[in-house]
């Protein structure tokens, strides 16, 4: 009877929802197993924690960007870091994972059927010993920890475009970038292209995710022109952020998920490379942050706090790319240049009047060119001018792909808000609330 | 003589302080142990990995719930959110742990004095090998885990009840109910009860911990009341959230802790189920924010971001019953669907004049009946006659447990707060401070 | 071709910086390695979390001290608390870590050459089997480990002298801190020092890192005078912190971080001790709260949400020494009495007018000396003497080293701001943007 009324709610078409066939085995507790079976299991409890610490960083630009905004868009940002994560993740399962692993490919574009039928249709096969029997994590790790790389290089445009990006232009951009540019280009590497047989060397992408999202920020903030008010008379304004508690926390959360970042880019547990790792990890950031602080304080007299944060970030981009080939003091000097640079390419871009709410050209894409170069100079067995090519070769195909699908959206549904939406603030027009209503008490 | 004035302390009564057995056998380091070592220490690793990430729920929950309600009682719902895993990892210490993993038992009753006296008199049978030999951690990871799981029933029913509720109510009741109303319902399933041997699934708690904390709340809110001035004329004011970087800080939060929730569920580090899970758990979210999303702005015209976090959280709750036994596709459905429920429960709740100040119910009742059903529906042997079964057996026994700690409280110490306190927020008058004193500099 | 530019870069100067020999071997995956490898690998991993968890910590500090403090100065706070462990960690490098385990030395003072080759001119040797084949991690997670716990001794500092303190003083402080006083106590314990051969016991740091800390708060707020009006004419002024919320987000954090703390204080893996190790550390968090609410409650007629917060932190301090040593009922009890203490310490402090901002030196300091010489009483196989004498030899060094380098740099550069920069808050005069400006916009 029970089984019965079960079998009833199996009919075809949710078949499909309820896999016909075993999920996984479980297989070991304690007391069997080999060896072999004992470290991947090591590994894959390491990628997934990793995954964990990848995710947390979407709430990390979250707060930086909520906190680096006015208060009056605080909800309108906070609406697009949420959904950016959602969105891309399933755009990744639909089309990206895919593109970016075709398995055996002609090097610049492939699409793999069996892993898209394993994530889709059938579960079945997705255990522990099915295809990755070399490697250090399931199937299943391996997709959800690319997903959750995925979504960052979304999340990176989120910010520079703020408070004037349409969210209907911001949303349709995040699913075409994460659905198609990004694993396009992610596959000449990672997924064993063309750049990856010239010798192009990107460990946690400070090209293939950070510049690849700088890129897409540089074209926006382009299109879009700066916010009302903050290039008048050839004086650039500063738009104060809201809430510096909450861009410090988005920093710090950062940091702690690029130990995931670039820590589970060794892709297994190997203590060696791992512990390595997270020591270059950690020097860049600390470069990063000293870099930024002397830097804007020889070049504007005074302490800017928003440039230590920034130089944190752009230290930890710097090293992304070579993290598992330089020396702790090769990332704690390319972690200072990339803090020096982030602080001028601030300037530099204001003074092209491409406003950038957040700094995240600046800290993605400019110090993620820096670090991918910097590993053809410090990192053990990498060329300069495969460095160089792959830089070019990203560049190029992420803004020429950023560029059409923003451009298609501004001949269309129009990319900017109304000038007065724009200036009474996107919370309390579009979505009816206001960040803080702390204020509206007393 | 430093042994003679060592031994001068431990005197009788304070001997049971510092035990008398070795704590633990300090065994492995490197060179030594067998494979079955090696994988029970990675299993250990991952559950108190787990442990960490239920523990940081009870941050996100207080986030959501400070961020959801007013400013003038910030302090009150924060200090209720700290003391809440306080009490409940004591009192699941103290009798709650024993009446949950009674051992061998009736099937509805039964207390482990063993597991008892390991906590509280001697720890040293405690160790690796003591009692747990097949299992894939130690007997104090499994205590831990499973005190971190209990304190969040009574969490949920705080955001419900919040802003009117008094606190020596809210905390006697938190206290009997983590102490007695939930292990004994949690002992009819995960201790081996009769829940369990009629074929009742439900891998991490839709229903035993979501449901049945989301039935004390809707207890609660019942004989309660509304807040004042909720429901006029028989209009719904919406009362407004102060924060809503703090609520989506909370979200984030609650969804990386839930890797550790489900992912830790499976009680073991077992790489094909564990990461499994993770996706089926990201899935769900992202079903649930989508849901909750294109519902809220069909229903109510307006993007309802409010609704996108609680949707996350509703779509989180509904595939926790079968995280483990669902395909991806599944869990994307059932958290859409999740995300569509609760979007109506919390209008339904108003209509009733149900007044739940962070919808609480709705996401962990509805989305927890929702997802123990939807088990039945698409999870791979499961049965829905013996999941409604256990949805209503858990509904029945939560309802009536809070209903009469509520109301033995309702007629002794009374459950809410003077309406003149009230009005004037919970901080100034029982906290002396403000959440934010930011307001009153300059 | 490619290769001769890269040579081109590699000139004599940076070669430094791209190490000569292979930094590790990738050795690993699946299929290959030993049982001992593959317990070697978990340990590793076990310590690369707690590594993230004590990172996390930093965050926690400056929650917990800029939610404590006015809104004035929260930028200042946040700068310092940013800062910290950046140089903190790079000071560490540079001389801490090498002092601190200085190998075979004379017990008192040594410098370990080696480690410090392995950190800055090459680290070819530095991977899985160099020098640490014994251990349960590498070269590189000890000394990233060593290096988060380092950063916090000066942390404790931070707090308690801030909203007077010139960033220059500050700062210089923090860094012969970290860089001499704090790595030569910490030798003579966990260096194997002439403290560790008369049995005295800390486990994770209650005198070494918190009462260390802590001295150096005292120290500071004594020569530093308190801020301008807290003691008026015979009467403590309660100065209001800015945010309840970012305050209980630290102190989430911080317990939390603790899991790393005391847990990878295990310096492996192992499954009995670490479990434990996780169990007593929260009771002694829940004690501590208890014994705070409970204290404050008598002692000030009202419910002290600061005091619960406080009470958590000082019973996570005061079971720090002997986490691993202790049953859960003693731990209990030690963070029970920490929460007493941490009250009456608080009043003593504003009583001999000594001005801690955010209640540092009685979290760490009482808690630290408290927790020390519990784990005499309590603790298996630890000696109350040996504990006293290590309080005293410990404390004594840390105050002498505090007072010389606090008062050189008072006859110096000067302890404090300037009184109108103080009375208008550092934010605005040093710093030129405000922590939040939601305040100046509606």
């Amino acid at each position: 009877m029970i089984s019965l009324f079960s079998v009833f709610f199996r009919f075809d078409g949710i078949l499909l929802l309820g896999a016909g066939l075993p999920l996984t085995e479980i297989a070991q507790p304690t007391g069997s197993g080999s060896v072999a079976d004992a470290i991947f299991t090591t590994n894959n409890v390491w990628m997934m924690v990793a995954t964990a610490l990848v995710f947390i960083m979407h709430l990390g630009f979250a707060c930086v960007e909520a906190g680096f905004t006015q208060a009056k868009n605080t909800v309108n940002i906070l609406f697009k870091n949420t959904l950016t994560p959602v969105l891309g993740i399933v755009t990744y399962a639909m089309i990206g994972f895919a593109l970016m692993y075709p398995g055996l490919f002609n090097g610049f574009l492939g699409f793999n059927k069996e892993s898209w039928h394993l994530i889709w249709l059938n579960s079945g096969a997705a255990d522990t010993s099915a295809g990755y029997a070399d490697g250090g994590y399931t199937f299943w790790t391996d997709f959800l920890y690319q997903a959750m790389f995925a979504a960052t290089a979304a999340t990176i445009v989120s910010g520079a475009v703020a408070e004037r990006i349409k969210l209907s232009a911001y949303l349709t951009f995040t699913l075409v970038y994460v659905a198609i540019v990004y694993p396009i280009i992610g596959s000449w590497k990672w997924g064993g292209g063309f750049l990856d047989e010239l010798g192009f060397v990107d460990f946690a992408g400070s090209t293939i995710v950070h510049s690849v999202g700088g890129w897409g920020a540089l074209v926006g903030i382009w299109l879009l022109g700066p916010r009302i008010g903050k290039y008048n008379n050839g004086k650039t304004s500063e738009i104060a952020g809201s809430s510096v508690p909450l861009a410090t926390i988005g920093v710090f959360l950062l940091w702690l998920g690029w130990f995931g970042f670039n820590g589970g880019s060794v892709l297994s547990a190997d203590p060696g490379t791992v512990s390595l790792v997270l020591v270059t990890t950690t020097m860049g950031a600390c470069g990063g942050a000293i870099g930024g602080h002397f830097t804007s304080m020889a070049a504007m007299k005074r302490i800017d706090f928003g440039m230590v944060l920034n130089g944190v970030l752009a230290g930890l981009v710097g090293v992304t790319a070579g993290a598992d080939i330089i020396t702790p003091l090769a990332a704690f000097f390319i972690g200072g240049v990339a803090g020096i640079l982030v602080v001028f390419s601030v300037i530099l871009l204001d003074k092209l009047k491409l406003d950038d709410c957040v700094g995240a050209v600046s800290v993605h894409l400019t110090c993620g060119v820096w670090g991918t170069l910097a590993t053809g100079i410090f990192g053990e067995g990498a060329s300069f001018i495969a460095q160089l090519y792959g830089v070019l070769a990203c560049g190029a195909a992420a803004t020429i792909g950023a560029f059409v699908i923003f451009y298609i959206l501004k001949v269309t549904v129009g990319l900017r808000v109304d000038p007065h939406l724009e200036k009474h603030g996107l919370d309390s027009e579009e979505h009816g609330i206001r960040g803080y209503t702390i204020l509206l008490e007393k």
